[in-house]
């Protein structure tokens, strides 16, 4: 098994935990290895479940704030392991999961191991599957089983915000839009109905769809609606009889998940539409008193967060929920993720001040 | 190992066949099964080659005819094993395989056993892989080992022609379509490119195209130009960076390979296109003495075929080769394919009263 010493700088951290690789569904290896890792620190409760592991401290404090984040990642493509690169003259991290966002956890972890008398009491919530269906997310399983955890007065989610505090979050819905037809040989078309063909308009309404930008609470939201997948097909000689286009919409805190499932029905009218995963937004949450100190300790101008996050599960069970974590959201999931090494050091500046000042 | 009866009925025969599932690739147990029910036919050398199988009389005629079938399917979609229904107040036999071209085979393998002295010799070809790429096609595999055995005056084809007689047939392409974009994370997709959505016209010119129809020698061939696959997609919040549209065309057997792959280039104008199998059509060749007396002894009036077959491979060799076989086209890889118990008996007296008569 990998070992992580969390003794090591933010940067080696997040190096070591971005070369154990952790793809969605293959989180066992990094789980086993925080846990490890963890063990014999006697400030912490360690309480796992599956591939999600929760540290406590338990000191009494008047308030609790939980600090969590995901260690899976979206699919490799050619870009592990990490590199040391230079950009603009600064050092970054280069490699998947570097900014979506095992910067942000190798933090985490280094103060967990480091914070044995924070200034509140501190859940720290690692944890699985949070890049794919909102079924399967370690926190979705763990809310069922041990929803005393959740029990906080604010929470942080690490999630990249280029060190910037970034207020609730768009919802997210995924669809499948279907097109059906008959099959037939391809040699004699005219006898059945190409279902690839008649997903053209499916994916031309996709290619005209206009985001719109959407003001809630002071911070503006930004949508979009994007196809994720397609496919269709049985052979090289048979007319397709069945063509699937799976959308993914991004949609503003302010819309109900009602609202949001009736918009894609709209966009795809005339069109099979099956809502497959839908979780609502989280309003920006800043206004609660720990928020607000918080804001003002990390000295930061809170902004949108565009990604669903987890914060919106927070949100949800009333505890006031903001993302804070390094690297430029941007390059999430992007062939050429990279952070800068200095933003990790400035998040775990920041947190660590926060947590520390009394 | 399942066996097969050669003295059944070509209809019982038909169905023993079909039941026996051999998807393309998968052919092992029925080439077993019909290589063992030869085996004991002293009037039949043999020869195995993979999953193919010829059986040659050697009776020293002036003349040699190849008759062959494939014993390969395209895949099964719940319509084995196979099922006697009634239409029209005819039996018919329903099921995967028995149009394309199972019915064939089964004729076949009954007159190869019983006609042990034949007006003509006779060369017995029961071939895999048909249904996919040529590469992979049985014969294309035997031309290269065993290219003497192609040596004849004559080929019939016994694929389903509706119990006519079909001359020549289109030519086939199949090419992928590739439209690439840049990966990001779906909830901030403004900094990507949706390689998705860039299909949109490639599937707008499939679904808007005219195909044409197209005279050679007196038969007019009609071609088709479909969508057969279509697949893109990284995960659920991800925007691809690549969609891949693979188009079949079926093209009349005046056009060049070299022109179709051009017309189809034409087509997608602007879109990266790689023709990944190419095989050009057979003009009619029904002007051959041989094809001229089979035409006149089976009292078929002759058509065009629209599907390429293995007419083809023959017709390029300087064999003239026709298509001639049970089953209605139009119902080959169609899910409610489904065969005239007496268009197979038809074939079979067709077919043996001109291999008999001298």
């Amino acid at each position: 098994m990998p070992q992580l010493d969390l003794s090591a700088t933010s940067a080696d951290l997040t190096r070591a935990i971005c070369d154990i690789p952790s793809v969605s569904g293959d989180e066992r290896v990094l789980a086993d290895a925080i846990h490890e890792a963890l063990r014999g620190l006697t400030h912490l409760k360690i309480h796992r479940d599956g591939d999600t592991i929760v540290a406590r401290t338990d000191l009494g404090r008047d308030q609790r704030v939980v600090i969590a984040g995901h260690i899976d990642t979206v699919p490799i493509n050619d870009n592990v392991p990490t590199r040391e690169i230079t950009e603009d003259g600064q050092p970054f991290l280069w490699g998947r999961g570097t900014v979506d966002m095992k910067a942000g956890v190798a933090v985490q972890l280094k103060l967990a191991a480091e914070l044995t008398a924070p200034r509140v009491d501190i859940t720290w919530m690692w944890y699985d599957h949070e890049e794919v269906d909102a079924d399967l997310n370690g926190l979705t399983r763990l809310a069922k089983t041990r929803p005393d955890l959740f029990a906080a007065d604010f929470a942080i989610l690490g999630e990249p915000s280029d060190g910037e505090v970034e207020g609730g979050c768009n919802g997210n819905l995924r669809a499948i839009v279907r097109t059906r037809g008959v099959r037939a040989h391809s040699a004699r078309a005219w006898i059945g109905e190409n279902a690839i063909h008649k997903a053209a308009p499916v994916l031309a309404r996709l290619a005209q769809y206009e985001p719109q930008e959407v003001p809630v609470e002071g911070l503006v939201y930004r949508e979009g609606l994007n196809a994720v997948r397609i496919s269709g097909g049985v052979a090289g000689n048979v007319i397709p009889d069945l063509c699937e286009v799976e959308v993914n919409y991004r949609f503003a805190p302010s819309r109900s998940a009602e609202e949001a499932a009736q918009h894609v029905r709209d966009v795809f009218t005339g069109f099979d539409v099956e809502v497959v995963d839908l979780a609502e937004g989280a309003r920006p949450g800043l206004d609660a008193p720990l928020a607000r100190e918080f804001v003002a300790a990390v000295g930061a101008q809170p902004k949108p967060k565009y990604g669903w996050t987890d914060v919106a599960r927070f949100s949800a069970l009333g505890v006031p929920a903001v993302n804070y974590g390094p690297g430029n959201p941007h390059l999430a999931h992007h062939d050429e993720e990279r952070v800068a090494i200095a933003q990790i050091e400035d998040v775990e500046r920041g947190l660590r001040a926060w947590l520390t000042t009394s």
